[in-house]
């Protein structure tokens, strides 16, 4: 949102944000498939780790350079990680990169030219998108942080994933909680963007619901106010 | 919701649609019935056990025949399971059915013309008997799933609806919660439907009450902004 | 809101409702009382306990005759019960009278012509204080139901009413919950009315926040969208 | 929001009020500070526990001037406290003082002309402020009357701000809850409070999210509706 107050991008960082966008995205769904097997598979199962590991290094290595890329395109110098914050915070953990899902989303848009869905549906689209993938990068994160420690009520990739269900719907049954610090540090960061993105899908829906049955009306004469 | 943007349906279709959604709705209700006894009753009760298996195919049956024939009506082919993916959905889990309501409440408006309710007042009762249908249907599925599992804490159906109504509210108490695999799939399904859901009503609710305060403002003169 | 669809009701009915809808609050107030002393103190205290149920009787007699008042003016005969629907439940759950302060709201707004508060603090008002005494209702039914149950989690009536903010605010921490079929009906009840109604306050005060901030912009020239 | 409704407050008043607001917010976060550091180390820690007490007694020294000196100018005499109802309670506790930071927002504003946030923007940011001023201040708190509790749950700080972030997101897991009286009743506070914040930022969010979808609509000719 920081962005939107700073002055007009030069023309050359647009262009090269429209056309990184997509490929990003796909190194972050990378990254994540990298994360998810270095995370899930035993440390001794060799050739996958080694994969994984490099896959999480590489598709990094890439974030890296387009971050740098822009910073120099930007022409805002060190002023840059201040003003895009977002993107900083993204480079650093690379796990929030869905939340950066908005201009994939334009990016895509721009090219194809397919009948689009309705306002509200793509913004329930979008949100819940984000907030599968943010679910998905926490339950890893949880799982990782977690499963090792004394006393977990979380010790497996499912009891993360139902805890993350639970927690981002703020059904929060407490049958699975993280006990470690920087596992409750995650919890956080996921109730706080969360409770944000599920709340657009919940006020998308109920105002498309509203829009659909206020629709019918205007179809006949009303009979009362 | 991607009904919406799919090309506008051929007649015969839509009559089709007009004609058999009530006598579908009904069918769901007994699909419901049938699915409760069986699951409800102990497997040696004989004769009760025996006509809620048949309900349930039976109707399964009648669902089945309605789709084959909306599909070879719309014209789309191969395409119809895609561009119509809820119908899909609440053919393979007929215990969705409720999330087709709108359909059926709009059927029913336009054979009735008494007054009708305020547009508020029609979003709560269609998202309030949604939930309430979907409520029921997650707490037999979920007792079905759990009530003979070691260390399961849903035991008997009271127990199921309690955890249902504690669910759907985002309470989450955490004294009953479903502990194998399936169990918390469906708790999931019921968790992202009726949060939606009852978002939907809070809201409409919420725009009512400031819709009747604003109300009473314009009778009298305003003293103050 | 079924009381918005009927034609209107006859001069003389909204005299009466408008001259009785305050005593008849107090005398709600009274019951309530009159409940929390019968509920709360042994049952051995004799004077106080016989008071109390006195009040409750009494106070209950002026519900019933106000009903049957109300059933007459109106003219509906045996459809009143079905079309003023919410006031035939308050009448057989005097403890749910709360419910009706909409009416009592506009009642003593007619008659002050003091300056008004602005209209989403009415909203947060009214839903408010509605939420608060509906608590304090289900606290004291609660704790009725429960305390004596074996296995109890709720004791004492400070846990009612502790169990009852958790409830209410939807946080449900789970170590004070119901466990009677009573008790959890009571519960049931209270979470869906106090959800809808809190609905409505977190909406208004996000309302007037909004409009607020907004009030400010238009004092000033705008320098950005 | 009382404040609201009363008559326009005399122009030396509002002159105090613009001058003092920025001050009195620090001397808000030094009382704060001096809280933490009382609650944090322990009692013989004597060099800083003394800092402390005095940095408390001091900043509610000045808080108290305030009070008074407001009252003088507003020319209200008794009737202040009823009016400004808000600035009392702030008064007494002064754990609370971020509720007034939408004033403080206000005058920060009116000094400078720096270009501004979206208006969603600038609510999520003044919501999110002061639902984390107020998290860490019910945090102390709960800390302070709960860490020496039998059967307390929460033990550590960490597992108060812990708490915090659960009661305030309504996950409410309940692995830590208060048990002591005082406890709860600062936990219901922190409900009451934070829950409409909360919704505040939600709601802004879903509100900001919507209008960039839509804003990108205008761009381009609809192609359907």
């Amino acid at each position: 949102m920081s962005d939107r107050a700073a002055p007009e991008p030069p023309a050359r960082l647009t262009r090269w944000e429209q056309r990184t966008e997509v490929p990003l995205f796909l190194a972050g769904l990378l990254f994540l498939t990298g994360y998810a097997v270095r995370v899930l598979t035993p440390h001794e199962a060799e050739p996958w780790n080694d994969l994984a590991l490099t896959l999480v290094w590489s598709t990094w290595l890439l974030f890296l350079v387009d971050y740098v890329a822009r910073l120099r395109l930007s022409g805002l110098g060190a002023r840059f990680p201040r003003v895009h914050l977002l993107d900083t915070v993204v480079l650093l953990l690379p796990l929030l990169r869905p939340l950066r899902m908005v201009q994939v989303y334009q990016a895509v848009q721009r090219r194809h030219d397919r009948p689009r869905l309705n306002l509200y549906a793509r913004v329930m689209a979008y949100a819940g998108i984000t907030v599968g993938l943010l679910g998905l990068a926490a339950s890893l994160a949880v799982y990782h942080l977690e499963h090792r420690a004394p006393d977990a009520s979380i010790r497996t990739f499912g009891d993360a994933v139902w805890w993350a269900c639970a927690t981002l719907t703020t059904v929060g049954y407490g049958d699975a909680t993280p006990v470690t610090f920087w596992g409750r540090v995650v919890a956080a960061g996921l109730m706080a963007c969360g409770l944000a993105l599920l709340g657009a899908v919940t006020g998308s829906f109920s105002s498309w619901l509203i829009q659909v049955f206020a629709r019918e009306d205007e179809k006949r004469p009303p009979e009362r106010g």
